[in-house]
């Protein structure tokens, strides 16, 4: 017991210094070592507005061992509805538009920067490609903040368990509790690592989509024209903010949508120049939900397709990546996926020439 | 009203472009325009635990309109206690040690990036002087995310009304609604971004002190020697921090401290290498709680002084910076101030030679 505490907490300590000594890259393409020359580092919020809530009753909230309760008054006038993004900019990108991160469901856009085993993530990998990235904190996640329950939003949240993470992300068939889980046996996740990522899931709403949508579609006017790299939940968001504005979405890439919009209610036709990439893991048969999801990315797809809007689909077992999760930003081999998006980016004309 | 809306939206997709184009600086040494030289950007969380939650009971939960209600099972393992931290790292730094910025109550680590109103915050002009810059999200606040209550975390939350950040942080003398305010005439906040501001204010709990300082000092021990730089309720858990690791941590500057540890129940001799800075803004005198928490400041500075532990104490209005709020790092002439505390870091011998 004493071994795992102390394994755990130098696990922690060491790793931004992994992170920091480390940078180096092991399949893919791009030097992450390399310094990158950085016009502009900043943040901004898009979207909200705000509530008043009036006519709640004050009450004494209980604080801290030995100090007094404290009178709290929760009436008043508050922001709502924004969502958060941080923007890494080169003095000399390579790359004709910016890239937009967008995380999935009960995640944030912590997803994308330094993996849970310390190595760099896609944030890194990309602005070393020679991309302006850009990583977002979806309405009610991270530092988007959130708003009182049930009187801004109307539902409580629900909390992801560790289990429920382990097996729908694919890292393994079952899980049962800390000591008693199975991995499969060629998972590409750092496994060592998982309570580490679990740090960083979020509560969630199942209410919120709406303010989703449109803190994501005002996001696409303030930065675009842009490219979008879109993971889990947030496909559903990417595809349809490409519907929205397809003059200012040059490419969607999709990283295992678990959602689409309804093809037969939806004309794509608009899509035309807007090509879209699906990028799909391991172990998707071996999963009780995936073959759905996948079914419905799979519809999707087809629909474009008949639409006459470009699209590729990258199964990564038929190229010999085997292994990889749901969670792949975060796997060993990330850099090497990271390479396969980056060289489609390439062929889709949206790199400087 | 549409006016109203309409230069909302405006103010809201400018802000970034406003950033990246306008990286001026007005009266701070610091060229703010230049290229940064970046060796590396990335982040990682510090402290946090395993809880496991059982006999709860399952539930449907109502999710958006039309759709089926979810079915809900709260009981699992999940991480608890943890805090976000994300850094950048020059390729060649000045100052001997990295920068902590440490946040105040409510807030987050955006407290240092882009100012409300575009401008380049502080994150960017310590980047710009040399320092390698740490920017994190204490316990429950942003990226750390946050727990279910109260069952992990013991009390709800308190959400921040406008009139009491308007009021607390001294933008002005009183606010009863949106249409009715009234800022100080010499106030230095951009008023026409206080409902941007708004935007980044977190729920706060009253009772995970006791996690937070065991995440910060988790934090010191990970990433220190350092330099920390404090604001607000963040002053205690950095007075505490420099306590715990009077070797690690070079220097305390405290922005506005709204507590600090019982002088009379603490020894203080340990921190004779650790230099300590207090600023503080204008209208304290105007404010009802001002007072007592700046009497808090300094009786825990006087009580340094007689330690033998070297403190400055600067005062802006004495010094001709007249309007400074408790938000001063998003003030209009934030890079002044930011400039003072350059100079002082210098002195104490914390940059390289």
């Amino acid at each position: 017991m004493v071994d795992l505490v102390l394994s755990r907490l130098l696990h922690r300590l060491s790793a931004p210094a992994t992170a920091m000594l480390f940078a180096v890259v092991a399949g893919g393409a791009v030097a992450q070592a390399d310094d990158l020359q950085v016009k502009a580092i900043g943040s901004f919020y898009v979207s909200g507005h705000e509530v008043t809530l009036s006519g709640l009753s004050a009450s004494e909230i209980a604080t801290s061992a030995g100090m007094a309760p404290f009178h709290y008054d929760p009436n008043g006038e508050f922001e709502t509805g924004q969502m958060y993004v941080e923007y890494v900019q080169l003095a000399h990108p390579s790359a004709k538009y910016p890239l937009l991160l967008w995380h999935g469901g009960g995640l944030s856009g912590v997803t994308w920067e330094t993996k849970p085993d310390g190595q760099p993530g896609w944030q890194s990998y990309f602005l070393h490609a020679g991309h302006n990235v850009y990583v977002s904190d979806a309405v009610e996640r991270g530092r988007a903040t959130w708003s009182r329950f049930p009187e801004i939003y109307s539902s409580p949240p629900i909390f992801r368990t560790k289990k429920e993470a382990w097996e729908l992300f694919r890292i393994g068939p079952s899980y049962t509790d800390h000591a008693t889980k199975t991995a499969f046996a060629d998972t590409q996740f750092p496994v060592d690592s998982f309570d580490a990522f679990m740090r960083q899931n979020n509560p969630r709403w199942l209410t919120n989509d709406a303010a989703t949508q449109m803190a994501y579609d005002a996001y696409v006017q303030a930065v675009c024209p842009c490219v979008i790299l879109v993971h889990s939940q947030g496909s559903y968001f990417g595809f349809t903010a490409a519907l929205h504005a397809p003059d200012k979405v040059k490419a969607v890439i999709a990283i295992e949508p678990s959602s689409a919009p309804d093809p037969t209610k939806t004309d794509l036709s608009g899509l035309k120049s807007v090509p879209h990439l699906f990028v799909w893991g391991d172990h998707i048969k071996d999963s009780p939900l995936w073959p759905r999801f996948q079914g419905v990315g799979a519809r999707y797809r087809d629909a474009l397709m008949a639409a006459g809007v470009p699209n590729d689909w990258i199964d990564l077992p038929s190229q010999g990546l085997r292994g990889n999760t749901h969670m792949m930003m975060m796997d060993r081999n990330s850099d090497r996926i990271a390479a396969l998006i980056q060289e489609w980016i390439d062929k889709q004309g949206l790199m400087q020439p």
